[in-house]
C-alpha cells in the first residue's frame, strides 16, 4: 500500500484523480547517489516554484497547463534507506496509474527511480521505447557492487528485451570506458549534441515512447543544482528544437519522468526554476 | 523634494552634476515584487562592482568611460511600502535631469521603476520609441487588484498613445497567454531571440529612443541573481551585437534604465558582475 | 473577501477549521522592511520545516501538538505593493477566527502584520495586555514619512488606549534615542534580557495576553535569517524559561503571532527550524 | 575484505598502523538519513579542517596531538546504497582495529554507523558503557518499517544487554513521546543539559567507556552544518566541562566517535572547524 | 604619500577631517592570512551594514554616535602583494592622525594591520598598555620562514620594550605549544573567558590604552565570519561588560582597531552587523 | 628545498614520480589577487573533485587518464605573504620537473604563478611558444607600483625575447586601453572567441608550446568561481574544438598550467567539477 505526502501540490494540478489524464507524483528517493545526495528535495522544489518561478502560460506552445487534466498525488513516502522496498513502491504507484487509463509523470529523485517506472511500462506496451535525455550513460552493470543503482538503470532495461534500438540515449557525454563501447553496440547513441538526435526523430514515430529527461543533460551553466553538473550538455533552446519537434511529429508520448535537481546545491534556485520550465513544456506532449 | 543616499558612487563617475552629460541614480524599489523581492540593492551591488568588477575600458568600443561626462547622484532615498510617493520622487528625478538637458540612466529596482521614468520621457519627446529587452512582456492590465505593478509597465506606458508601433519588446519568453495575445496587436513583439529584431533595427533610426533593459532577458545560465530567472534567453555575445548594431546605426538613444538584479539571490557575485558590465557598455551608446 | 493559498499546510494541523480550538494562518508581507526582505518566505518555511525538521512531541511539556485541535488556513493571498489592502485582509482574518470562538497564530512576514491582528483583539478583548518578545521597540511615530509602518506598531497600539501599563516590550536591545526615552514612560521595557521579566510576570495572571514574537529577539547567533539580526539577544534556554513560566502561571493566552522569519538569508535552514521549534512550544500555551 | 579511501589524511595522524595507538577512520554513511543528506563528506570536511582550521596544541590540555600515537585509515569505501554490507564493511573494520590492540575512533556519517562500532566494542567489552552525547535518543523500535536505522541506534544496542544503567542519554532534547517514555525506564536520560550529568560522572568510573558523540548535541548556533540542528542544546564550554572532568576522573575510553557533521549545510564552514576541535580535545581521552 | 578610496563611508561619520575628534579608516589587507583570506572587504562591509544593519543610538550607554565627532579617510588603497609598502602606508595613516591630535579607529584586515598602527602609539606613548581581545595570542617569533606576519604582531610589538605587563591577551584559546608557553612569562594572559581579566581592569586607569579587537575572540557561533572561527569565545553579553567596565574606570582609550571581518564566509551578513555593531560600542570608549 | 603537503592527491595519478611522463602539482597562491582572493584552494578542489566529480575516460579522446603515467607532487608549501620567495619555490619546482625529463602540469593559484614556470621554460626551451587561454591581456608594465603581479605576467615574459610572435592571447574581452593597443602591436591577439584563433593554430606545429589557461577565458555562467568572472567567453563545446585541433595537429606541448579557480565563490561547486573536467582533456594533449 503506497501512502503519499502533501506538502504542497503542483499549482496548475487542478484535477482530481479520477479526472486527470495525467498523473503527477514524486519519488524523492536519493539512497544510491554516489556524489552529492539531496535530489529527494527536488520534486518539492518543482512544486513550490510552480507558484512563482513560472507562467502556466507556454510562449511556445500557445497553451496553457489548464488545458491538460493534471492530477499530483504528492511524493511518495518512502522507507529511507530501504532500496528494494522504494523501488517497489514506485512501481506499485506507476502500475496504478497505468490502470487507471492515464499517463504518469514522475518527478525524482535520482535516476534509480526510473528502472521500477520503466519496468512497468515495458510490461504494459510490448513496442516501447525509450529516449533518454541524460549526460550519463547509466549503462554500467554492477556498480560498487550492485546491479540496482542510479548508473545501471538503463543496463538493467536492456536486458529485458536484449534489442539495441530500443534505448536512445540523447546527449551523453560522461562515463566510463566499457559504458561507452558497451553503449555504441547495445542502445542508439548520441553523444555530446542533439543535432543528429533531431534528424533521426522521426523514426520513433510509430512507437509508444517513454521520455525519461535527467536534468544533468543540460550544460552545468543552466543547472548547476544536479549532483554531477557536465559542462558541454545542450541548452534550453535546443531542448525546445526537441520537444516542438517531438510535437510536429506527433509523437505517441506515454509516460515520462524528471530526474536529478538537487535543489539545495544552487541556492540561487535558478535550477529548481529551470525544472519547474522544463516540466511545464513537457506535459504538453502528453 | 527629492533626496539621494550615497553609499559609495559609481567608480567612473568623474563628473560635476554641472558638467556631466549623463546622469546616473538608483531606484532601490522592490515593494510590488511578487516573486524574490530584493532589487532593492541592486544599484548598489553594481556600483560596488564597478571597483574592481569591471574595467573603465570597452574592448568591443575602444573606448573609455572617462570619454564621456557621468555623474551619479547615489539612491533616491525612497519610502518604503509608499508606492506613489516612490514613483513620484522617481518621475522628479528624471524631470529634474532632462530640464539640465542631460540623459538620464536608472538602475533599478523593480521594472516598475520605469513607470514614472518613461511618463516623464513620453511628455518630453513627442515621437519616444521604447525598447525593452525583458523576459516578460510586463503587459498586464490588472495583477492583483493592481494597475500599477512591475507587470503592468508596459501596458500602462502604452495607454499614453494607443500606437502598436511605439515599443518593441525583445526577448520575451515568459507571461500569461492574454498579454501574448494582446501584445500580437498592440507593440512589435520578437520573442525568444534577438534575430529578427536585429534586421529591423534601422526601422528606429529617426526617433528618439529609450531602452529599458531587464537584466531577465539574459539566458538564467548568465544571471542567476534576478527575481525570476528564465532559461532560453540571449547570451552576451548576442547583446553585444545589438549594442554595436545601436552604434553602427547611430541611434537617438535618449535615456535608459537597467533593472531587476537581485543580487543577494547570486551569492558568487557574478549576477553583479554582468550588470555592471552591461552599464558600461550602454554607456557608450548616449 | 480574503482567499489562502495552499502550498503546503503545516504538518501537525490535523484538525477541520470547524473543529479547530487553534487557527494558524501565514501573513506573508514584507512591503515596509526597510533592509532586507523576504519575510514573505517565513510562513511557507517554518510549515516545510515542520515535516522534517521538528518533532511533534515536547520533552519541555511531554505533550505532542496532535494533544490540540490545530487547523492551518494557509497563507493569505496578499496584493503586493498595496499596504491598506493587505492590512485589511489580515484583520479581517483574525477577526473571522475570532468570531468562531477560536484563537489565531499569525505567522509573519514583519512585523507590520501584527498591527491589524493587534486592533481586532483590542476590539475584542477591553483588559487585552500585550507582550511583545523582540529586539527592536516598534515605538517609532512616523518612519519614512509614514505612521503605518514596521517600525510604528507599537506606537499606534499604544494610541488605542494610552495607558502604559499595557504593553510589555521584552528583551529590546536597538532602536532610536527617542523611541527608547518615549518607551520608558509609555510601556513596561525590559531591555536585553528576561530576568527582570521573568519575576513580574505574574502581574500579567488576570489579563487576556497576546504575545506577539519577533524572532530577532533570539541572539543573532541562533537566528541569522531575519532581516537584522541582533547580537545580545536571548538564547532558546531563557525563552524556555519564559515558555515554562506562562504555563505553570496559567496566564489566559488569546492569541499570537511569530514574525520576522527571513528563510533565504540564512541558507543552513537552522533559523526556520529554530522558528519551527519555537511555534510547537508556543502552541502549548493556547 | 574492507578497502579505504585516501583524500587526504588527518593532518596530525602521524604514526603509522602498527605504531598507532589510536586508529582513526571514516565511514561516510548517510544513506538511511531521513532529513537532509550529506554527512557522507563529515570526515574529510574534518580531515581538510585539520590542516588550517585548528592547531595541534590544545590550551585545554596542554598537550600536542603529536604526543599520542594517531593512525589514519582514510575513508571506508562503501557501497553506497546497500545498508547490511555498509555496516558490515563498518563492523570488520573495527574489529580490525580492536584485534590489533588499539582504540578506534569513526569519524560518521549518520548516528546508525555507530551500531556496528558499539556492537563489536559490546562483544569485546563485557562491563561496557555507553555515554551518548546527542540531541536526539535514538531509541525508536521500528522507523519507516526498518529496525536498523539512525533513529533505532540505541534501542538496538539495549537489546543486547536488556539492562538499564549502560546506556547514558546526555543533552537530549527532541524525539518522540515513546521514545522518551521508553527511555525513563531504560536508560539514564539527562535531558536538556549537562548539569546533572556532571554530578554522576564518577559513577562510570570502573567500567570501558564508549563515548558517541552526535554533533547536533550541540546548540544550533554552533553547528548549523548538521541534519537536523537542535536550539537549546549545550555549548563549546559546557563540553569542554565534561571533557576535562572525564580526564580528571581518569576514565577509561576504549573508543569512540563523533557523528553527523553534514558539512555542505553550513556554507562559512564553522561546523567543521568546530568538529576537528571536538575531536582534537577528544583524543587526548584515550 | 597615501591614498584613500571611497566606496562609501561610514554612516554616521559627519565630521569633516578638521573638526573630528576620531578619524576612522581601512586597511584592506589580507596578504599574509595562512588560512581563508576575504578580510579585505572587512572595512567596507561594516560600512555598507551602517546605513541599514545597526542603529546610531546605543541603548547600552544612552548615547548617539552624532554626540563624537567621527570622521571616514575610507580605505587606504594598498598595492596588493606588497607587504612592507602596504605597512608603511597603515603606520603613516596612523602617524597623519595623531599628529593631527586625534584618535585612529582602524578597521582590518588580517590582524597584521595593528602592527604597524601599534608601532606609531608606542613611538608617541612612552606608558602605552595594549589590550589585545583575541582568541589567538600571535606570539609566534617566526610563521611560514617570515618575523612579520599575522600571528607574530604581538611578539613583534613585545621586542618594543620587552616588559612583561605591557600586553594583555584577552579570551584566547587557539594556538601553539610554545606561543603558550612563551606568553606565560612574558604578556599578561587571560585565556578562554574575561572573567579574571574584569577584576584586573582597574590596574590599566592610569596608562594610555590601545585595544586592538580580533572579531574572533567571539564564539564561532556569533561570528561564522572571521578566517578560523573558534569555539569556546565570548558571548555580546559579556563584551558588553567589558565595554561598560572601561567607561565606568575612565579608561584613557588613545586608539583602537577591530579586525579580522571576513565578510564573504558568512552569506547571512550576521558577522558583519555584529562587526558594526562592536564598532559602535567602543566608539563611545574615546 | 621545496616541501610539498599531501592534502589528497588527484584521483587518477596512479605514477610514481621516478615513472611518471607527466608530473602535476599546486601552487595556492592568491597573494597579489586584486579583487577576490580564494585561488589558493584551487588546487585542492580539483582534486576532491577528481573522486565523484569526473570520469576517467574521456569520450572525446575515448581514452582513460590510466594510459598517461601522472604524477601528483601536491600543493607546494609556500610562504604566505613573501611573493618573491614563493615564486622562486614555484621556479624550483618546474626546474626540478624539468630536468627529470618530465613535464609539468601546475594548478593555480592566481595567474602570477605562470611567471616562474613560463621562466624555466624559456630557459630551456628555446623557441617556446605561449598560448594563453584568458579573459584577461594580463599586459599590464606595473601594477598597484609593482612589476610582478598577476596583471603583469605576459608583460614580463614578453621582454625576455621582445618578439611579437611569441605570446598568443586567446579569447581575452578585458582590460586597460593600454594593454589592448600595446598588445596589437607585441603580441597575437585573439578577442572574444576562438574562430580566428582555430585556423591560425597550424602556425604552431613546428614549436614546443606552453598553454597557460585562465579558466575566466570561460563565460561567466560557466565559471561564476573565479576571481573575475566575464560574459562572453567561451563555452565548453568551443575549448573542446581547441582541444581535439591541437589533438589533430600533433601540437608539441611541453607544458600547461590551469589558474584562477577559487572555489569558494561558487556554493554549488559546479565551477571545481568544470575545471577537473578541463584538466582531464588537457592531460590528453601532453
Amino acid at each position: 500500500m503506497v501512502s503519499f505526502i502533501d506538502k504542497g501540490k503542483f499549482a496548475y494540478a487542478y484535477s482530481s484523480l479520477d479526472e486527470a489524464d495525467i498523473v503527477m507524483f514524486g519519488a524523492p528517493y536519493d539512497f544510491t547517489a554516489s556524489n552529492r545526495a539531496g535530489t529527494r528535495f527536488g520534486p518539492q522544489a518543482i512544486r513550490q516554484e510552480s507558484y512563482t518561478g513560472i507562467e502556466e502560460y507556454s510562449p511556445y506552445f500557445d497553451m496553457e497547463i489548464n488545458e491538460l487534466k493534471v492530477h499530483d498525488l504528492g511524493d511518495i513516502e518512502l522507507p529511507f534507506g530501504d532500496k528494494e522496498h522504494s523501488l517497489r513502491l514506485i512501481g506499485e504507484t506507476v502500475e496504478m496509474i497505468l490502470r487507471m487509463g492515464k499517463k504518469s509523470v514522475m518527478l525524482g529523485g535520482e535516476h534509480l527511480v526510473s528502472l521500477p517506472a520503466l519496468n512497468v511500462y515495458a510490461d504494459v506496451y510490448q513496442d516501447l521505447r525509450i529516449v533518454q535525455l541524460d549526460a550519463h550513460l547509466d549503462d554500467i552493470d554492477v556498480l560498487y557492487g550492485s546491479r540496482i543503482s542510479h548508473g545501471t538503470v538503463m543496463r538493467r532495461i536492456y536486458e529485458r528485451w536484449n534489442e539495441p534500438e530500443r534505448i536512445w540515449q540523447v546527449g551523453v557525454r560522461s562515463g566510463g570506458k566499457e559504458e561507452f563501447h558497451w553503449a555504441k553496440s547495445h542502445t542508439k547513441v548520441f553523444p555530446f549534441g542533439l543535432h543528429e538526435f533531431l534528424d533521426e526523430m522521426d523514426l520513433l514515430c510509430h512507437y509508444p515512447v517513454y521520455i525519461t529527461l535527467d536534468l544533468d543533460v543540460f550544460d552545468s551553466s543552466l543547472i548547476p543544482g544536479t549532483g554531477t553538473p557536465e559542462a558541454g550538455g545542450i541548452f534550453f533552446q535546443e531542448f525546445m528544437q526537441f520537444v516542438m519537434r517531438v510535437k510536429e511529429l506527433n509523437w505517441n508520448v506515454v509516460g515520462m519522468d524528471i530526474v536529478e535537481l538537487s535543489p539545495e546545491l544552487d541556492p540561487s534556485g535558478s535550477s529548481s526554476i529551470l525544472a519547474a520550465k522544463v516540466l511545464r513544456e513537457m506535459l504538453f506532449l502528453l
